[in-house]
């Protein structure tokens, strides 16, 4: 029955037992953590065999450098030519940085703001500044932003990307808007894939400021959980199109591919832009870890070879994904008092609780022992103006604590919606 | 017979003998490169072992966190008590970053440059701002603090480090002096090694800039030449006892310990200053590479082990600083047309030519096919006011080649000083 249609009394009896259930999990003592998507043990198992690729005694790049030495500042040729295809640009569209894509952004947003873009007016003197945040997104990206003083917009997210109406109308109204965080495919924490027209409308795009980038982070661009995946389209490539190539940084790595600790981070775009960015870039590293890029390289050998390696990690999380979406349309569906996404990859679910809730759903998780994501998160400076988001990690737990956790879930879930409806 | 004691005649003879022998190596076709302090491929050999560590399949940290997985922002545990004692520092006063300490530099002034220090006022927002230079010095830290606009003060060095007098004058009149860059032992590229004295000055230096700091870029503490080195004050130490703990950087990597490419770089400073650079770099970074840092600690074990390791290194590239010095001493003293120092430790060999005549030297050497450190680099804007002054990198060429550059350096310095004094 659906929470909305109870009486009074039914409501009352409704949260008497779902508060026993619920005293009754607290008394178990759980300690589960379910916040960030971090891959599990068996997925970190997968890759081993990589830290082995040196027994060959092989340290020598085609460029004629011992990658264990200096130099190379934007990567050893080897990982250039392999990340360019991961990303989709040319080998002299990439830099090759260290394990951190957010660290990669980081840099293009302090070398912005201190230095501007392409010779242009640094953003720390343009004066007001704004960046556009669809929502819900990724806490990280808006942490970025918000360090360095803008004003954070929040973008509505739809089933085909970004509201693109919406976006396009700020842009051209207003110079102040300097960038947009993206993550283009199976976005975080939704899993939606923009749609080709709103790649196309992304590449196409006429900001009023010249110096405006679309931070186009692709982290999880061969993270499928379908065998059969859409692709998405090619940004840089339709901007080139249209003659728009300098309008896109595209940031990817293999955190969640290799390891989230040691794997390789990349950054591709206009050759323009990427001549631009090196020579800052210059400035603040002799080089990144070549031994890792070359580790990775070796071990993998083609980038099919890597998109082959991904049907493992899919075959080890696809099925808690799954175990989340059944629990929720069991227990949550029939009661009307939350929708969720069934994403086709990435790391996680979105749910959207009924508004006002999903504080307290979190609080009353963590009470009971399970860690989720902050509610709140998912959006700039931490305000879910509903408050209704929660993004739920699957991928870390073993499936049959995932289980549990997701028993107290939903009993938190069921708990707030009734006393929110009680109050009212 | 000194230089400066031949007749016009002499001068010329000597001049066209001289020429000869350039003529004759010109045409040798070499093609070395004595640029950077590069370690040779005997040193990077010396820790291919450390490759082999995860062959027993151990990746948890003592912390519990799984070192191939995401977190632990300053370092594993294991890493921060390891690195703490090469830097001279308690636990909790380090962050190990990756394999760059110079993109730990980085990070730290752009940090104060966009956000100040301890919550002061953001170094861009303080008008003019300055930074002292001892010279000659590392290019790399000079072009960090050109990068972000400072004028840059040179300050003299002395045998026994930088000119306090100058630096205590000039740090207490003017709040717009920000820091200076120091590489306390074996200093870059001189050799030099702080005496007890200036560090206890240095550490008790009272700047009339409350967010004045010291970049001691204790990058050779390790790294000597002789088998009894002197040790040098450690400066958190002696700050703590004049209350001044706040005021020094010390910053330190693994690059010419075990790979320039892939080693391990840290940080150190009084808790306050860590804990304020921990926040802001959680916005930059989730983790640097642990693996790494595991890798360190378990190749390694003991700091006492790692210094022991250092000795293998002082057996491969000490014979080549003796033959610098030696070719030096018999080619160059007797003519009374250059000096230079005889470093205990480090990477590099200071050489001052007559005035006037380092870029000439550099120039000859190259279109002979030996590449030098530009003439100038060590010193901020790469000028150097006397033009006189060439960094030697002897390590990275095998003996042979070195002892080959090195007879065509001798050639160039004496050219270029005939020609010096002919043209006067």
């Amino acid at each position: 029955m659906n929470l909305s249609e109870m009486s009074k009394e039914q409501l009352i009896s409704f949260k008497n037992e779902t508060e026993a259930l619920y005293n009754d999990f607290k008394a178990q003592g759980l300690c589960l953590n379910m916040s960030r998507g971090n891959p599990c043990k068996e997925q970190l198992d997968l890759s081993l065999d990589m830290l082995n690729v040196f027994d060959d005694g092989k340290f020598m790049s085609e460029s004629g450098n011992d990658v264990r030495n200096y130099g190379l500042l934007d990567g050893i040729p080897e990982a250039k030519e392999f990340f360019s295809d991961m990303i989709g640009v040319n080998n002299d569209e990439i830099i090759i940085f260290g394990n951190s894509s957010l660290n990669a952004m980081y840099f293009a947003v302090q070398l912005a703001y201190n230095k501007g873009v392409l010779g242009g007016t640094p953003w720390s003197q343009s004066g007001k500044l704004k960046f556009l945040c669809p929502v819900p997104g990724y806490d990280r990206h808006f942490k970025v932003t918000e360090f360095f003083g803008f004003e954070m917009i929040n973008i509505p997210m739809t089933p085909t990307g970004p509201d693109m109406d919406m976006i396009e109308k700020l842009v051209a109204e207003d110079d102040s808007i300097k960038g947009i965080w993206c993550v283009p495919q199976y976005s975080n924490p939704q899993g939606i894939s923009y749609s080709d027209e709103t790649v196309k409308r992304f590449a196409a795009l006429k900001p009023a400021a010249k110096d405006f980038r679309i931070f186009w982070d692709n982290a999880y661009c061969i993270h499928h959980l379908t065998e059969s995946p859409k692709p998405i389209l090619n940004i840089l490539d339709e901007a080139k199109k249209v003659g728009n190539e300098d309008i896109v940084y595209i940031f990817g790595s293999t955190s969640k591919i290799t390891f989230p600790g040691a794997g390789v981070a990349v950054m591709g775009a206009s050759k323009r832009n990427i001549d631009d960015l090196k020579k800052a870039l210059g400035i603040s590293i002799i080089s990144y870890d070549k031994m890792n890029q070359f580790r990775h390289v070796k071990y993998f050998g083609t980038f099919a070879n890597m998109c082959e390696h991904m049907k493992k990690h899919m075959n080890i999380i696809a099925p808690k994904f799954k175990l989340v979406c059944d629990v929720l349309k069991k227990e949550i569906a029939p009661l009307g008092i939350g929708s969720w996404t069934e994403p086709e990859g990435g790391y996680f679910i979105s749910f959207d609780a009924m508004n006002g809730c999903a504080k307290r759903i979190v609080q009353l998780c963590s009470e009971a022992g399970v860690t989720l994501t902050g509610a709140g998160a998912t959006f700039p400076y931490g305000i879910d103006p509903d408050d209704k988001n929660i993004r739920i990690a699957p991928t870390y737990p073993p499936i049959e604590d995932l289980a549990k956790a997701l028993e107290l879930f939903v009993i938190c879930v069921k708990l707030a919606s009734a006393e929110k409806m009680l109050s009212e």
